[in-house]
């Protein structure tokens, strides 16, 4: 996937990093955004063991959040300055257990429309510095244009 | 729905509250098993401020989890004692905001097969009171026969 | 689920038969719409060897087909007379081999939006005058206002 | 995506497609297997009138017809020879309205386990000779070992 997209607010970066450190969740979690570029984000959560299921393994619900929020900005990145996202719905297959020291999200948009964005993410769990895909999802969002991400 | 399974382990409550007591990511959230049934799990999840996205709202990463972890706990009240259970494949339909004081999960196996089961499971926002729909999933699982729920 | 919806257009019946009726692949496998209230929609299909895959039963693609059309047209059912419906996505699990002479599909929305409306789909299998659950779909639909059904 | 993958059939290719051959509905709709390698599928299908939906276009029961086959098949490469290949679930993203001459769907395996396999498919309209993208699907697929293909 090596698509090519022109983001509407010049100042994506800032608007996205900002989101992000307002959504408390991420910092209870201590996860990590690594990288925004348009149409592109990789999100980071090291592991500990509040964030596991009952093997020790990272729990499914970490690993959708993380792969929820990585689609969600990578589609953030290309929309309006004075707009809100929304999640709309997301699939996701989990390929292996999330057994290791890291995971990576990266989320990629596939199809951003007016309305609608379409983002494909990859999560990755690092082993012993080893990548190994651990879930993949395909999300919908949308974008509420006029509606500030800041307030409620 | 209003259906009718049978457990194929006698002591599938105390199988299934123990599992759900060793993901130390459900005690570190907040949430709490309310009821299990055969083929039904029913997941509380008071808010606090660590759980919230951007506009204080509970994160759908959250919704996701307790949509995921009632689904789960749904289908392995109907599996075999000596086995463990893997979430295969969720999707998640995100219909209200998460803006209230607690999320109720409700998820309900739809088909028991040897191997894979497939679970609805509904979430409700409460606020003042009230319960709303919040989201909306559908689940596959599988049993891992043989496998222990509580070694790695 | 016993929602009530109100349609905006009090002509929505023939709007969605005469939709369904310029369907010509729903002419093509023979496909009839049964029933059609405000916000569900039924669908059925006889059997016949055209529709089959390899082991002689209902196509899943076939499966997939009535339960997305009928979620559309339950959705559609609830939309402006001048709007146009659109697919976003649909998720389909599998729960029974397509084997019968008879296809039922029935669409029922669960959430009403002004953008998005979002569907319950169950295809049940008739055979021998039983009917038993054969697919589920969780369906995003989107109108677009202004857009005629008719036109391209 | 440039996964290798050893099918565990040496004759996967008339595996595959005396399965496909046997699809009524393939034949039905005029679709064509042009392609199979290990993990791979690419299923073309030209346009005529008795395909499509109210506008004129592919319809989007169509769009996932190829998409799930494609997927299925990339799937059913790698399985042993004595085993039948049962859809699971897919879901599929419709990006862009199914207008033009052809469709392409190719069916990509991500995951290849023993049970359980994933999918993911690209499905292009060509017009006017132009490949675009015009859905997206993840699929699960699982192999039932010692059931034949070709009996029910």
């Amino acid at each position: 996937m090596s698509m090519s997209f022109k983001p509407l607010d010049p100042n994506y970066q800032e608007k996205v990093r900002s989101s992000f450190s307002r959504q408390k969740f991420m910092d209870f979690i201590g996860a990590e955004l690594v990288e925004i570029k348009p149409g592109y984000c990789e999100i980071h959560l090291p592991y500990k063991k509040e964030l596991s299921q009952q093997h020790g393994f990272f729990h499914a619900g970490i690993i959708g959040t993380v792969a929820d929020n990585s689609g969600g900005y990578a589609s953030f990145s290309l929309m309006p300055k004075d707009s809100s996202i929304l999640t709309v719905e997301y699939k996701l297959n989990l390929i292996a257990p999330g057994d290791g020291e890291l995971l990576i999200a990266r989320g990629q948009v596939i199809k951003s429309g007016r309305t609608l964005t379409i983002c494909r993410t990859e999560v990755f769990v690092v082993k012993n510095g080893v990548e190994k895909l651990c879930a993949t999802s395909l999300t919908t969002l949308m974008a509420l244009v006029g509606k500030s991400d800041k307030s409620e």
